[in-house]
């Protein structure tokens, strides 16, 4: 089982490091890429095209501005692509984000929040629980864990006060 | 192969019908039901704990303005969430937008283009097809034939000018 | 008389510390809670059903980028329901503020201004008011003291310059 | 038990009139005024101080644009104050939104969405339900019918199908 | 030749005091005072209706958030009143702007930019050169001196590369 | 006591016309132009140039979309000018209004709501009223009978319910 | 002279077909082409990649949404690319334009306003102008024309009322 | 080959100079000028009319807030002008992106994103390349050098994970 994550440009990467660990909490492997729609069109083609062969389930599109990489990646292939907008130094995100999630009729994208690296990896493990059960019975623990943790913290705060 | 698709309001169908138009035509079985976070919170719960068991891969959420109706159902589950924010009388759609794409760390889901109900059905199909290699196949031939069916157009175009 | 405050993350207490402060001012007693609409759903469900029962008389919700709390809180429980929408790191607080005031027909809450929450303290006095006597009285003092309180900062502003 | 009702301009009644509603539902008595913050200022000013002394519990104020009725009238009681912004001809109601919601510290309102007015009316029934157990116990079944309908509903939905 | 100058917190000065500078090097007297819509609305009421018999012939009325100070002045004065939207914590000043500028008909306010403190400033100066024909005079003059600054800092700088 | 009114397409008169009706009613004469920044800025500058001297002491601007009439006219004047940004067919008058109301240091502008006509005739009765006593007393009767139209509207609402 | 016109739907051409008016009344030569980033992103790629050697000099990428076609024909070609953004059915023509004109560091593109067909045709004659010195001259008789229709426009206008 | 720039402030050169910077590795001329619409309208009009004869083939126009330079140059030249929308203090750049972009019909600007200094010099070189065939080998060999910037970049992340 294994993800394709795609970054529009280095910078990217504080952000996109987060959906790293999150994957390799999960023990999905994964191929990070330095891979820009406009800059290495011919890359990103490529990449799309063969994805599926090489043993990627779910790709992940990180980008900034008007960030068309998840979409022009979508266009290439019939795996499900996951958009992760990257706020900019301007518009606060809504830009990476409008030019991500309103995609055209014909070819989705599965967007999620702005700068939410998490989210990504934690959605691409949710889809690759449908081909892997193991990874929807360590989703499930995950949440369990989660709702454990919050819970705990809950309880502590009660007790300091 | 079998996908949920709630909806907040019976009034969302003119657009959810779309997403069952579209799953229909890749022959995927699907459940259709109303459900509302804030109006009918125990139908929430209890269709989001039982989703998984009823051999539901996929689950779709349609829903406006301060639409919570995905974000519910997916922390009641590890099964992929796609969002489908409504455009409602007031803001556009922006609202049921953000309520919907900007989910917190920890539970994701998949957030299409306002209104976007035909993607929301391809998504999910999408999704699908890491487990049903048709749906993969279904998927690719889906895009070679939207692209032959825009080329034609284009002749066509071409031809009448 | 007695509030619940719940807030879906124990960072949103820098900005929630402030409506307890109010509270005491007003020698209103609280339980503050961390409840997460998403990460601890069943505990946000027991919390609403047994709010009333626990003699709380209003809850105030502090959430952020989706902020489904106080929707979901106030899907549980017939008593008033105030949002305290947080700013997070992207969209300026303008997703939550959406996320929590565009809630749909048949389940109202109270929305303050973002991160406003001193306000959402003095909503809740001014709510309570209206079974405890004691605290519409306080209330009106409080606005005859802010009242005075600026017009002596003018006052000394005038001598100042 | 008396809510009183007030907006900006005679035109807002056809939003109005859904608020009034609820409360009859409610056997809420209520007062509604064409009562102007910048027009009639007076009038304004002195239902504000009045209100409380009339029997008034809660006041409903629905106004667009720069929406200042709410603000200005919870500026002049101790009661608490529901603001209803109503969208107007341009800017999709999102200036009367920040215009009502946004108010500054030490002056509370309760904000709901915009054009909510069957909110607005249900807010000021679960204020009121702090005295009055009544409308405590009127509203709890308001939610179960509310919950049943759309049960209905969903069951009819689907044996149409 | 007067002006009055509100602003709705102190914390407004540190903007506001930039229209003073403009007014004193125009040599228009003006009163600085401290006043809010919302906690001292007695106040702003005095000020308002004595602003014309105190002698000011314009008033600059600086507030943030849900900005009503302008709007609450102008209902009680035939005055002209120049709203200077402050730009707080959240949203950028977005809200502030538009509580002020989209005032409802009937009652005008006259917008500068948000934080634009000399602009409110210069248009006060310009409104009351209508009656006093040496602050046309002067802001002819001062429109002359910006223009020759700007083409010397021009000058300077093709010099400089 | 005259006003010059520049529209900056023949479009905007719709609007325009409820200014030059609030004008009329004051008894203020005006010149009404189509004149447009862009399109013929050489006539755009020989009005602002030549307005004080033709006896024009107000000019109100009305443009849409990305809206520099009223900028390009206060640029070349130091008569105050009134800005009213008109609603186009996209971005719902935002552009409109940003456009106008934002102006940088040293020229301000008047800005009155999108597509506020009669504000910005009132506006300009206002700024006149510095001149023009009987229009201030004017200005004044205007206000005392708004207020008295609303309350006898109040009062019928009333009786008819 | 040539331009190439691309749409990325059918439905774009009822504004696309203003953009040809333009460029038939200067007499520029153009191929229009319904070509879609994501639906046929193969002959995005050949078209920009062939459109130098075909003559073409300026390319005008009309799209809607998350409108990716401007950027990714940039992406491939040396070519000068005009970006024109259509309004869809959500958002008021906000995605189109962000996706559009946001364009990150390294491939530009040319944007124009929403639905701004006329000025996508013009732009695309003031481009090709720098290597067509009569398209240069017919630019300015076009300014020339278009001077003297409105101010024929405008004293018309003076003369009917 | 030369190019004109143009600033509407001094400020605006920290930005303004990664446009000269890309200008300058193209070896195409230019001139900067601190010029504004607002404050030097007669320089600004001089400018415009004289850049033809002056062997200027492309004008750059940077400016914030209400940006009014680009169009009011475009309303006086023939020349194609790009916009450079500058984010000023406040609405993080959105006011000025949309009084540039959102040119009325008649006057086009080309805009490129907020703060994209590198942009506004390689769409000149890409427009300056209709007539200058030298810019357009460079401007191909510029796109191929960061293709393999990038690829070189995406190869060293490889190696260093």
């Amino acid at each position: 089982m294994k993800a394709g994550i795609l970054m529009g440009s280095k910078n990217d990467y504080t952000v996109v490091k987060r959906t790293e660990e999150v994957l390799d909490s999960f023990g999905v492997e994964y191929t990070t890429r330095i891979i820009s729609a406009h800059r290495t069109p011919a890359a990103a083609d490529a990449f799309a095209k063969g994805a599926e062969g090489d043993g990627i389930e779910v790709i992940i599109c990180a980008a900034g501005k008007a960030a068309h990489l998840a979409g022009v990646i979508a266009a290439n292939t019939p795996l499900p692509v996951i958009a992760l907008p990257i706020k900019s130094s301007t518009m606060d995100g809504l830009d990476s984000l409008l030019s991500m999630v309103q995609m055209p009729k014909g070819i989705p994208v599965a967007c999620v929040a702005i700068d939410g690296a998490e989210n990504a990896g934690l959605l691409a493990v949710q889809i690759m629980g449908g081909k892997h059960q193991g990874l929807r019975e360590a989703m499930r623990a995950y949440k369990t864990r989660m709702e454990q943790d919050i819970m705990e913290e809950d309880q502590k705060f009660q007790k300091e006060k």
